[in-house]
């Protein structure tokens, strides 16, 4: 669909939580339908740790349709006949906005100069850029996964920006499990010798080994067990002589599954920043909202009049169900309206992308 | 405790489920305990795949006790006053039995070369190495994880070699998701320049960083969520400047959990090679016992007369309890004698290693 891609260069310096400044922060963003002449109307949708600001068009680098289209467009859920959508890349990410990748004041790439961020430092961008729009109430803000965390991380400490938060598959902290798994694919990519302390930009070679390797972890994590079976179970793959599924007595990719995680990691590393990646995941192992407030996560949500909708799924093993019932319980003693409910669906944690009709169906009482 | 630490040579070419032989194996074991006279009291103790022959004596590199230190020895649950107890490093392992950092017939090592060997191809090896011992029938054998995969590959292929089958947290069939995680593992080997197409025998460096991710990946799914949330939470190091758990805001390991992985992954690279990482985890996602029998499992015992005991463990999410009832309704299905167990104990798949106290009375009552 049309959108509309910009990027906001912000006057101020980003004050982040490591007691570090950014300075000439640029903030990629894509728009989606009109902004209503009151700005009533905006609906931000924060993405995930790889995603980016396209949401309902398609990526410049590899010509795919937008990671939320089926939920973004004219009479879609997120109705941008109704809507104005915005979504913007992060920072820290490797899309437009400042990250690792983009040039420091001495004009060479930041690397790992670049300071180490948090969720609520990706937050201030976002707020930064609503105040470079004009916009000072948002209709809705929506998340999935690390957006979920981004939703949470507005609602707690920008209580007047989001008149509505909805939250999905997400979590208010990273469990000892999540941070496991985001060290092994930071490892990955450090362990590999293109990776040079980051500093690979306008070399040959990139660390796409070791990111796809982290790639291929993650991924698994994404992926409900029964999932993985229904979609790969134990099957062969044909082999390259034309012999139907046989195994091959070696280590090429005999099982389905494993040439589906091969394809993963290496179609990721044409789109994504090595270094990006270990950003965000230490941005979201560093979430724990309850200890930015004290320690009580009730706490967070003090000051907040927003309405508050929270969404799992049943299948989900990175961001269980009892994660999202935490916060609730958090924002029903903080006296906030919210509904929840734990959707049935196969993906694991991938369903909140992926088709699942009853989201489609909480998600439109929500925004109605 | 006293153990005899023997190695025997067969005689004759090992055949493998690939069409190729292996000549010239040698098998690293170790005993504990007497044989009696009429040799009716040996138990065979198969290891898991980065286990080894060294039950209850000290590691020969590591020098740490043996694996199951607490299980095997006078008058402990695997009474070695009582049973003559034997444990072999599997074929493709690298503690001594021959393995793809064996020598070939050229004097060079297989390195890559080396067959591509199954659960089966290693229990063939076990059984030779009964053979040599002129042991006909165990006593029972035992296994945990990959030790319970042999276990049940000897009682379904060897039917009359063991009287007694315990198979302890393990499956009959790798799932997708084992593969996978398998997979990224050795990808992250092979990723390693170190590696070389496995020819790094006689350099300067092994793949270690590979091996190291390796070792981390596969660790979380030793471990069970809970148990790592108890263990570690989200609880910080101190840092080296002697400041008490603080983030640093950088990307050392800051989080106990990380630090714990890093230990693991780099530890496990002293003691094992990651050209048998590869030979043993294919090994075991090839592993499918119905497969090998036509397709139903049932068929895989139908002339056993020894009798079953299935131990599970309600936190295991590598091998759940279900794959275990997969295994126990198969062997109903054959009419075999089966009693099924499935323990709580928080500690994930690696329960069967650690104390859980339910277990030893589960053991001990089945090998009275």
């Amino acid at each position: 669909m049309t959108a509309t891609s910009k990027s906001l260069r912000l006057n101020e310096d980003l004050p982040l939580d490591s007691g570090q400044v950014l300075s000439g922060v640029e903030i990629a963003y894509e728009t989606y339908g009109e902004l209503a002449a009151d700005k009533s109307n905006a609906i931000l949708i924060c993405h995930a740790l790889t995603g980016d600001q396209y949401v309902a068009s398609n990526h410049p680098i590899t010509g795919k349709p937008g990671w939320w289209e089926r939920m973004v467009g004219p009479g879609k859920v997120i109705d941008t006949d109704r809507f104005h959508v915005i979504c913007a890349n992060v920072i820290g990410s490797c899309m437009g906005s400042t990250g690792p990748a983009s040039l420091a004041s001495d004009g060479q790439p930041y690397a790992m100069r670049f300071p180490v961020i948090t969720i609520r430092d990706m937050t201030r961008g976002l707020v930064a850029l609503l105040d470079g729009l004009g916009i000072a109430q948002l209709h809705t803000v929506i998340g999935g996964s690390m957006g979920g965390m981004q939703a949470l991380s507005l609602a707690a400490n920008f209580p007047e920006r989001a008149a509505r938060v909805l939250v999905i598959a997400s979590t208010a902290r990273h469990s000892a499990q999540n941070i496991a798994f985001h060290e092994v694919g930071r490892q990955a990519i450090m362990a590999d010798p293109n990776w040079r302390d980051g500093n690979y930009y306008g070399e040959d070679c990139a660390p796409d080994n070791g990111l796809a390797v982290a790639r291929m972890a993650a991924h698994i994590t994404y992926l409900s067990e029964e999932g993985l079976t229904e979609k790969f179970g134990r099957r062969l793959q044909d082999r390259p002589d034309g012999t139907k599924g046989a195994k091959s007595f070696g280590f090429d990719a005999d099982f389905q599954v494993e040439s589906y995680l091969r394809y993963q990691g290496s179609g990721f590393t044409q789109r994504f920043d090595a270094n990006s990646y270990l950003y965000i995941t230490r941005a979201m192992d560093y979430f724990d909202l309850a200890e930015e407030h004290g320690g009580l996560l009730a706490d967070a949500f003090a000051g907040s009049k927003a309405r508050f909708c929270l969404v799992s799924f049943d299948s989900d093993w990175l961001y269980p169900t009892a994660e999202s019932r935490h916060i609730v319980h958090a924002l029903n003693a903080a006296g906030a309206p919210v509904s929840f409910v734990e959707l049935s669906a196969p993906f694991g944690h991938d369903s909140f992308l992926l088709d699942v009709p009853a989201l489609d169906r909480v998600m439109k009482g929500f925004l109605e």
